[in-house]
């Protein structure tokens, strides 16, 4: 297995700097066009525009009332009222309407008392010279510069530039971006057909759809092509073809790698030069940044990672800046906010990492909950807040120092969030939306930790509120043993969210009829599988709990160590046929079409500390909580009793 | 002339929640569809997104090596390394392919040994369960929820909807907005004839344009409709007419005020009903909700004033809010920074006031100079960098008061701004130009208070240069006297920029045969009406110079106390006919083809303090004065000499 070796590993902005330079030695430019107005909006200024006409174009009337020379009304006072005939010395006028020649102010209706049926007016205060007028260049006058080069036309300029005369600003041409998506494995969204997906025969090509939006919405034209199996011939007559149709930019994705199969940076380096491979940042690492000479023109190139999160890193470093620089502007630099995380961030040193996190803001501290660093894993971009970047010199982030997190949000998005923490329950989804849907602003933002480690961040103030379904097998009573031992000084109300049923998840027909906790120390041939939830779960709770109960050893469980985090995770691996049995909960076995062997019912609870039980968004979530709609469709998943969810159970006085 | 009274003057706010009450009564929106993912940016999910399948769909490799049973290397060591003979226990593997069967791990190529040319690989460590394997659903499990309502597609929701299959979301429709443009004197951008513009007989319409980009943004689909004239009739069957054609929200403009022309709240009230008619917002006032009711629909209607600026502030007010309140969002707030208005700005009480200003951050404080308030002033939207809001309660603003000012630019840009207030100099906006063109990121934002004004901010630190032309009458020498008088305790260096010719401007053919300063005093038929600059300028200060030279008493110039604040208001007075002569640079004159009589050549200079001699910022402007294109095209507007441009030509220090 053939390996190439990386180039010298550069810094992003170093590896901007060489391309980019390159690019102005080589004098690569997507140049101007003239456009009209209708088409004008977010383009950008070329060269300064000046006015071509002056604006008011004419002394015109600012109030509605009489157009009079000032000069005349130089004796009027309340001693003195002045008498005007219109049409002499008086001219009635409307708001925007030119002044009569000799005129040079106009005197408020409000202002006169009429007589004679409207033929004269009398006023008793002197007109200052302009009073009222609008006069003309007063905005703009003609071959002034209204806006210079590198604005964005915004709904404002459109405005200026119409007022101006301008109807067809010059403006930079939109860079044409060909993306070129690559791989033997990769079909069309379109063509994806399920079976060939889930065995792994096709994988769906989506990037192109995520890099398309990023490049439209920095002002760039993306036009996905054909996608290109891994064989460099193919790969260099689909660049040829892309340069040959105008574009300004190439975009191999992927292929950008040191593999045997990553012809990218070979294919680059044969048709120009490979200026940059490999850049110190994760993820984003292999991309390869270069210049590509085809149909007498030089065109830049760059590969960029298969893996979405890294392929977006590669857009947000190389692709946007470059049409940034065409147009002569800055990226735009996103908000910054102090945040902490609530685990430990580690990284490994000479490669500056990027970690997405989701963001609660709990009394005033920001707290980070971190998402699966996973390049390939799409989620952690959709439901990232923000990113942490660590830098090349470190070696990761402690607990509760703090950092600074860029924002994917809006400031007011993260302050309408409420931050819960604690054990997972499909319910959570679903009062996310109800909250989003009937109080725009507010949001639930929900990390998996398990009741016990839910408990833990509640008292260290890491979450507004956690959701809990701890056993006690002392009193077989729920949630209120572990708070008095976990929450000491910090009094909550304890409110019920859902009784549920928990049980084993099994492929559908139970093929290994397996019906209570002594199934799962079989031995020999018809040995069972399991997987398991993490320590601190409230299901884990549950199965150790039963296992004591029936003196049974974990020991003798084969799977016993295999963790997963959710009850959905662990369907999926029953389904994935990873494992033979899971505990959880009903709704995550319907929801994958597996069977359920219930085990008994047990109560899930919110944690939700006094102080906050009178936040605008906590009682809002109340709301959401005990509405028919909330109720009826958790119900509607299966497995829930909701007779007494969003009764409030005990009152947790903090000792 | 009739009046029609204003209702009750609401604040924005409470207009706000009486027209959304009663649309949620009469059950107005606009509804959901479902649109390909193509289609999909920036659209606005409606229901919770269930994912159509699980990511990944299968147990694949995270990393290039071979998949092995982990359980069967567990004997492998530094000390026991282990042979795996490709085929049976160990198979070669790329990123992203699904496992073998049987296996569940993963050994990266850089930690074998390969023997006998691939035959079988050799590991010194053992491979854990799930090692370097992405599990299937262990991004996302088919049926859960991945997206929210009200979340904007962005491009990693494009990816996380193609990733789970979801190729056509539900979203909400895009609100269907007719805009209205009425007014009998309004004609089409396209159809306005220079001709008429300039009589006055014709008013070119683009608050379409403007608000249709708005809408746009907003996530609207506008449609701007046919001029129709000032007649109730008419505009209550473009009314109906757009109501017919689908239209979710009904805007006329202009017509909403209260004079005996404006029919559009008597049109609305015919077809429905009025539920506000003036709200306590300047500019913004004569706005008009209701809601019609035609071909068996209610539809809400708003009438915004006819000036550009005011019906900006009635669509950021009512018509954003409610696109924004359909799909189940809040309008996006803009940043705030804390600012110190450079004037005061006073306000009339009992209207909320909005100011738009200028900024510029000098040393640590963010100053705003104030724009034309005027509700017509097209170039105080394009030119502001952030507004100022005067509450209902309060009499105006003191100069110095700190306040917080709503940012319609990047914080980064006004980072980048030079903030240069004094004198006017038709070059100032060529630096910028081609300063923000040389070094993006960078700008001049200038404001024009004359020299001496300009001097004073400079001293009250309320900006980082100054442009200066204050002849010393004593030593006929500019500007240094000027600087020691008004300068003291702040080191500063004198910076030419340009030598100009000052004279005066006249009508093509100078018709009244102007020659000197004396014939500014003729009596008589032959007597000169002149325009003049404000006290401070040095302009006036070369008027009042030559005037007590030659003996001449202001008194006896007419529109000696009419004055502009520019060159090029000037130049605009004398060619509307307003005076018949002003003194000025003759670029002025040369921009509106205007004769120019000289008189002399004065010294234009920038003062700058020492302490921002090495700013990053004042580095590039002094690079791009001294390029040979700022002096071409300066040279090339007329009346300078470049001879000496950029050179340092005093050093002042201090005392």
């Amino acid at each position: 297995m053939a390996r190439h070796a990386y180039l010298t590993m550069k810094t992003p902005e170093e590896a901007r700097t060489i391309w980019f330079d390159r690019l102005e030695e080589l004098n690569v430019s997507p140049g101007e066009e003239n456009i009209p107005l209708s088409a004008a909006l977010h383009r950008v200024i070329s060269r300064p525009v000046e006015a071509l006409r002056s604006s008011p174009a004419f002394h015109g009337a600012a109030m509605d009332g009489v157009a009079v020379l000032a000069e005349d009304t130089f004796t009027a006072s309340t001693r003195t009222p002045l008498r005007l005939e219109i049409g002499k010395k008086a001219f009635w006028i409307n708001t925007g309407h030119p002044l009569p020649s000799g005129c040079n102010a106009v005197i408020m209706v409000e202002h006169l008392n009429v007589e004679d049926g409207g033929a004269a007016v009398v006023t008793e205060r002197a007109a200052f010279p302009w009073q009222h007028v609008r006069k003309l260049g007063e905005d703009m006058v003609a071959t002034e510069i209204i806006l210079p080069p590198g604005v964005e036309i915004g709904p404002s300029e459109l405005g200026a530039l119409a007022c101006a005369g301008v109807l067809r600003p010059t403006v930079f041409r939109k860079p044409k971006v060909a993306i070129i998506p690559s791989g033997s494995e990769i079909v069309s969204l379109e063509e994806a057909r399920e079976e060939d997906l889930r065995a792994g025969r096709a994988l769906p090509e989506f990037n192109s759809l995520v890099f398309s939006a990023m490049i439209r919405d920095a002002g760039g034209l993306p036009e996905t092509r054909s996608i290109v199996p891994d064989d460099p011939q193919a790969i260099a007559a689909a660049i040829s073809e892309a340069v040959a149709e105008g574009a300004d930019l190439i975009m191999m994705n992927a292929g950008s790698s040191a593999g045997s199969r990553d012809y990218t940076p070979d294919v680059i380096a044969g048709m120009g030069e490979v200026l940059v491979h490999g850049v110190a940042v994760m993820p984003g690492k292999p991309t390869v940044l270069g210049v590509v000479r085809a149909c007498g023109r030089e065109v830049p190139a760059i590969g960029t990672p298969g893996y979405p999160v890294s392929g977006i890193v590669a857009v947000e470093e190389f692709v946007l800046p470059l049409l940034a620089h065409w147009q002569k502007r800055h990226v735009r630099r996103r908000e910054f906010m102090q945040a902490v995380p609530c685990n430990p961030l580690p990284s490994r040193p000479g490669m500056e990492e990027r970690v997405r996190v989701k963001l609660g803001l709990v009394d005033d501290t920001c707290f980070a909950v971190p998402l699966p660093r996973g390049a390939g894993t799409v989620t952690s971009l959709s439901r990232a807040d923000g990113i942490i970047r660590i830098a090349r010199d470190c070696e990761g982030i402690n607990a509760g120092e703090k950092v600074e997190v860029e924002l994917l949000r809006s400031r007011e998005q993260i302050e309408g969030a409420l931050l819960i923490i604690g054990s997972h329950d499909n319910s959570l989804d679903l009062m996310d939306s109800l909250l989003r849907r009937s109080h725009p602003g507010f949001s639930l933002t929900s990390a998996h930790v398990g009741s016990l480690g839910g408990l833990l961040a509640l008292k260290k103030g890491q979450c507004h509120l956690t959701g809990s379904h701890l056993l006690d097998g002392a009193t077989g009573v729920y949630n209120r043993a572990a708070i008095r031992e976990h929450l000491k000084g910090e009094p909550a109300i304890l409110v019920h969210l859902v009784d549920r049923e928990q049980g084993f998840i099994v492929m559908p027909g139970n093929p290994l009829a397996i019906r209570d906790f002594r199934d799962l120390c079989r031995d020999g041939d018809s040995a069972v599988r399991f997987i398991n939830r993490q320590r601190g779960s409230g299901t884990r709770v549950l199965l150790d709990y039963e296992l004591r109960r029936l003196g049974l050893s974990p020991s003798r469980i084969s799977g016993y160590r295999d963790e997963e985090y959710t009850h959905m995770n662990v369907a999926a691996a029953v389904l994935s046929g990873r494992a033979d049995a899971g505990l959880g909960v009903r709704s995550a076995a319907v929801a994958l079409k597996l069977d359920f062997i219930p085990v008994g019912i047990e109560e899930y609870d919110l944690v939700i500390p006094l102080r906050y039980a009178q936040d605008r968004r906590i009682l809002a979530l109340l709301e959401v909580i005990r509405s028919a709609e909330f109720k009826r469709r958790v119900d509607a998943m299966g497995g829930y009793g909701t007779s007494r969810t969003g009764n409030i159970l005990w009152e947790y006085h903090g000792n």
